[in-house]
């Protein structure tokens, strides 16, 4: 069997060719002579499989879709609260490239309009960095997101370099607000470099995949960018990525993005997968027209909404009640509830383990309630939790604090160690197996042997 | 063992009961005398457990919180298209009661400003409501998403309606440039009641845990609003909901919310669960200021921004071979793949499947790759499959077919019939079954047995 | 000999009946089917002589050409600083329609637009005056300038009234707001009015030549509104009368001016004529297309741009030297010199006299200068004297003083008592008398004879 | 007698010494350190006159002053339609160093900010200047304006140039933008050069004289800038020279004028005086605060408002009427109507001459009107008219047709050719002479007699 989803993407490719609108960036010979017929979709899953289909192996200047990676550089370099010192994050209404700063503080108003990316790319590799380090340190990282070694495209440098007048009037300006120290025209000369690294669809669908895999490379397994950088990232792509329509993206592609003028769109759906797309011609918006339907169209055929509800699965609890015949030093049955937690667990599955536990077992004080109310001990599983965030830890240990303040014995099956302990008292901690198997010694015994398995459908 | 979240919500608001800051609205003398000592907080889960603490049974009046229901409403009752003609979507980087109309159409920029608000409440029940008729279908509405009947706080429609100057004034304008056709007093006095409805913040949790449950009511189970309509209102609260820090909340909260002047604030997360916060006094913004604190601390505690990665858990697909002794009619052990698709599954549930089974049963044409290309039966198990989106089912089918074309034989446990199979070609749809076992007697003939199950770790 | 003013105007409109662009307002029926064939232009000079060409006797609704009057009337009944207190001054760069408050205040920008139209309309009367005094006293003002008792044109009151949404949306505004506190309805029902008032360009030049004449009606004499309120409206009328094209106004035409939207434009030149002009089609910023052509002309042809330095003439000082035969008392032939003052003298006029007074007779304390330093008196004649304002009456009675110091006998010549020397020390007061004649016999004694008159040209 | 005018100056310096509000600009050290004390007025008529107080020959950089001068010398080298096609003439409502660029053209919205003064420098001396020949066509052009040699203040040229960031930028968005061509930092370098020129009060109060003097040099005589150069100055200096203030200025002061950041202020009155201030300390809207207060007094001592009608001195007409005996050839006494045009003479004064002779002389078609309607012959006398405006010329030129067609002799006293002929039929020309005793023995023969003189006021 062939997967279907590379026939899938050759389709919307054939579907949005007939989009003829628009043309291409004409500010520079190099970008408004580019082959208009050049189109490429690629899609990149968390767990690092990428499809890609179309022109996905032509490389083109990134623009302005590097500007939310030197944005995550400069959080990781100088701090989160040293960016927002200098930048803010709210949308500007404005076109990309207004100066857009905010009374004041003389903010520019977000790091996506050309005031906030050249503000940024000033804070890369810290107070000290030379020119030639910040662009360094911005081709290295975007490098390790896209999972090869990006170049640069040298003739989109030299001519954008040449035209940077209103770049350059943007860092005179900044550095006259005292948001630049550096002088302008290094910032400019960096910021045109950044902007002139090359890519392709595929590169680009790995460095969205990145962002959606808060921050860990989905090939290589590395934390490129830090968990925290990773959703200020997003949000601001969010709310800023798709310049002056912020409302209208959200509400019909619904997927945190960024767009650049040599055709590029990238988004980044968290948890799920990077997309990036590639044609020349822009809208009047400045986003590459046949892009735009692309994204739209993937959203919707998809699902791909962050407000579609049913992107976020609950993880699982699933609960069963063995019975054990005693086996070494044990005499007649044991009933012993098994809660198995599965999935990626936060607030919401921590909180229906919880829920049940207290159902099941009843409270201490409340003598009839629970259906296991006698159960002495309680078989944990982490088996197939893939992971805890910090609420779901939190919560674990206190449900482990009161099933030992209700005297109950519990075994925890973690071989992996996804519920941290150390938190712990440890004359509260549980007995922590590697398998079912020894957790059912445990509490049975040796060589004690399973009876009876079922799903534990009571309430 | 007693549930640890009620304690938690407790200690979050002795927390914030320090701050003092803000003062309760003063244009009307009912809100200005308000209890500020007042503070309350709820959660609700999208399966309908309800968690609160404080002051959760004071009523208070809704106020602007009513904006995105009447917003889900209008889109109900005359489609989203007839909205977006009226209101636009784009955050106004005004505060709420400016009249920020859209240059050339005259859109209200949201419908989370007063402008916008007033506009949506005319479009409400249709072209042909009356002044009560669109009053009673909000409460309505509202009254289905809490679980309750609910009714209005008197003093507080007489005390607004005297005063509502500067909502006349917009009204005017908005009848001025044909947004709304009806009498502006008419439109008013309606808008006034729908802000005037009597809520806890128990109402409003489940209010906000019915649109993060895609418009079911967690309790009732009534899909009292359609999903489409509740992704638009969704993403309407994430980029306006908050007024003219946009920005600011998703950076920081990162969950799509609402706020009214008497004090109220929710929170609808998707697929998670809503929440509520009451508190009188409101800082500059015109949002409860502990509210606000409130929000700040349950999402940065539980983890609940909505661009945390980890928010989002992939579906699972668990793997077993099964190992069957032949049965009636069978000789010989016949090996089973199964493949059982867990949780919640949109694409990447789908993909992650769709890839594993490619990979294990390899390409037709390719006789060397996958290590089960000589299964001619495979099972794929729903049981403990929440749902399917669109696109997953569309790639299950997809499969189904490719597995048909290969000349396998595929049976599907699906006792719910989450998979519709009708836009399958009768010919090639897989037999369905309704157990485990009853799977196995299919492949394996009747009264085959099971000789070995393990998790296929192959790959 | 026939005046050639009239045949001009006439030209004047023969040249811009080609001009067809434009339209007439379209939203209410009794303007748009205004007969677009009209065009009318009336010119009025500051001492009442009316020219007038075209449709000058046809009767059209003033519209907010009542703006200044209006604005004139608030100042006049309140005060300048209470009409401050509640309208701006400054151009709000916007429609005539738009909100335009000032941030804080909550003042409308300007009383030329529609919100401090209606904000200005509030003031009229006092503070305790109904809706039908303020209307009363626009009406019995504009009649008053107009020369005759201006009446009303029902239907476009009727007609306006029925669609006034806009300026029921604003006037509630500025009642939320707090810079009205009447009803809303009552300040747009009588601002209809006021804007429904009928006339002719006859009546508006005249109305103009009110403003142009400091507020002294050219026929009547009558000082309809007192002299600074004058010059605060033709202040606002310069910088905001056109709406969003001041700059392009002032450069252009250079005339405080105002439009109404039935045609109407009037122009007032200080010190010098009022003009009116009148054709229904209206351009892109709703000035009358053909009207601003007529004004442009007019301001090119016959120089009446406010920054052309030729405008101003200086009064003019006429110096001559008398020798009078000695007359009843007196022996010997006296040297007299006389200054005459012409003109309406005001600081460049008394600078000037005072300069010619200083170098004619030299300083007391040096000896050298002045070649007239022998003079024992010196005769200074106010009888072509218009008019002193303050700084020219101070600096004249301030050179009394010093004269008398300098024990020099002056002879006032002042039948009209132009010069008031109240404020003069009566020790020091020169003698005043009716005629030259008088003036010399004082000088020279009772039938003294003159001998020799001539210019003096000395310096 | 000394005049009482430099003994006022000293009062109002006096009176404003109390002002203590602000601080020097304080972006380079060298303005930061300046001697507040210092304080100084000048004030020059246009005839030549200067009167001073205070520290008048202390200097200082002239700095944004510099922009009207610019905007003169600009307007001069490549007129005005290529100066509008890059520089607005609006009040921008903002900061003077916002950007403030029109949509759509680019241009900054008036010379008077920083962008538009930037743009403004970059036209003076036209497109192929070098950066040195526009700076010295500035300093030139000042010095002629002043009436001396003016340098510049090395230090402040130095301090600013090195912290000219803002300035850089706006230079580089003009550039971006197409509004100037030639090297940003060339522009900076000249703009800074020209705002360095060294001026004292005296310096400023002439160079404001010769604009408000039609752009002749009061002491020169030199006609330095086009009379319509100088109107079109003058125009943006009053709605953009007070930066956001525009109406406030207007309304108080009622002068055209400009502030620079070392505490200069020059104002502009139209044909009467140019006045300067100089105090360091500046208030919020960055102007002169000691020196604001001398403009608002002066403008409220001195009736300087240039909305005061009072300021607008009509020409006057001057009627006698001469009995001749008979000389040399003639019988009998001829009555003759003598008509004396005094003054600056512009369409008032001409239409006022107009409406006398058509009163006087009657229509030709109209036996009964006119009480001279017998006279044969008219003495015109503009032995007294300083000066006739284009329309007052043709205007006069019209009569003299007439009088012809009338039949009747009309003697013109023009010694110094006021009115210009030639574009009259020499066929219909009047006799020109010299004196009123030529005009005399022109209509009464040589030898002629006056038997008696006096002033005409029939009606």
């Amino acid at each position: 069997m062939r997967s279907p989803v590379p026939d899938y993407l050759v389709d919307v490719l054939d579907a949005v060719r007939s989009i003829d609108d628009g043309a291409p960036a004409d500010y520079i010979e190099v970008l408004a002579k580019a082959d208009t017929s050049r189109l490429a979709v690629a899609l990149a899953t968390v767990d690092g499989e990428v499809y890609a289909a179309g022109d996905s192996d032509v490389a083109f200047s990134i623009q302005s879709i590097s500007k939310p990676f030197a944005y995550a550089a400069a959080i990781e370099d100088v701090g989160l609260d040293a960016v927002l010192a200098r930048i803010g994050v709210e949308p500007s209404g404005n076109a990309f490239n207004e100066l857009s700063l905010e009374d004041g503080t003389h903010r520019p108003m977000n790091p996506m309009i050309n005031a906030g990316a050249l503000a940024t790319h000033a804070l890369v590799a810290g107070p000290d960095a030379s020119g030639p380090q910040r662009v360094e340190r911005l081709r290295t990282l975007m490098s390790a997101m896209a999972g090869r070694e990006l170049g640069y495209d040298e003739a989109v440098y030299e001519a954008e370099l040449r035209d940077a007048h209103r770049n350059r009037g943007l860092a005179h300006m900044l550095r006259a607000g005292g948001i630049i120290t550096a002088e302008a025209e290094t910032i400019v000369d960096g910021y045109v470099r950044q902007c002139s690294v090359d890519v392709t669809v595929r590169d680009l669908a790995l460095m969205a995949a990145t962002l959606a895999n808060g921050g860990v490379q989905p090939l290589t397994g590395r934390q490129v960018i830090h968990r925290d950088g990773v959703r200020q990232v997003l949000s601001v792509m969010t709310t800023c990525g798709m310049y002056d329509a912020a409302g209208d993206w959200v509400s019909n592609v619904g997927i945190p993005a960024k767009s650049g003028v040599a055709g590029g769109i990238i988004g980044a759906l968290p948890g799920q997968l990077g997309l990036a797309v590639f044609s020349p011609k822009l809208d009047a918006h400045g986003n590459s027209a046949r892009g735009v339907a692309v994204c739209e169209r993937l959203s919707r055929d998809m699902g791909l909404h962050m407000m579609d509800v049913s992107q976020i699965g609950r993880a699982v609890v699933r609960k069963l009640v063995v019975t054990l015949a005693g086996g070494k030093g044990r005499t007649g049955d044991a009933i012993v509830p098994v809660y198995e937690l599965r999935g990626a667990v936060l607030f919401g599955g921590a909180e229906l383990l919880t829920r049940t536990l207290a159902h099941d077992l009843g409270d201490a004080n409340d003598a009839g309630a629970g259906h296991h109310r006698e159960a002495t001990a309680v078989i944990l599983s982490q088996l197939h939790t893939h992971s805890l965030n910090d609420v779901a830890t939190r919560m674990l240990l206190e449900n482990l604090r009161r099933l030992h303040a209700d005297r109950r014995t519990v075994v925890l099956v973690d071989p992996d160690g996804v519920l941290d302990l150390t938190s712990l008292d440890p004359a509260r901690r549980p007995r922590v197996v590697a398998t079912d198997a020894e957790a059912q010694a445990v509490v049975g015994g040796d060589a004690c042997r399973i009876v009876a398995s079922q799903e534990d459908t009571g309430r």
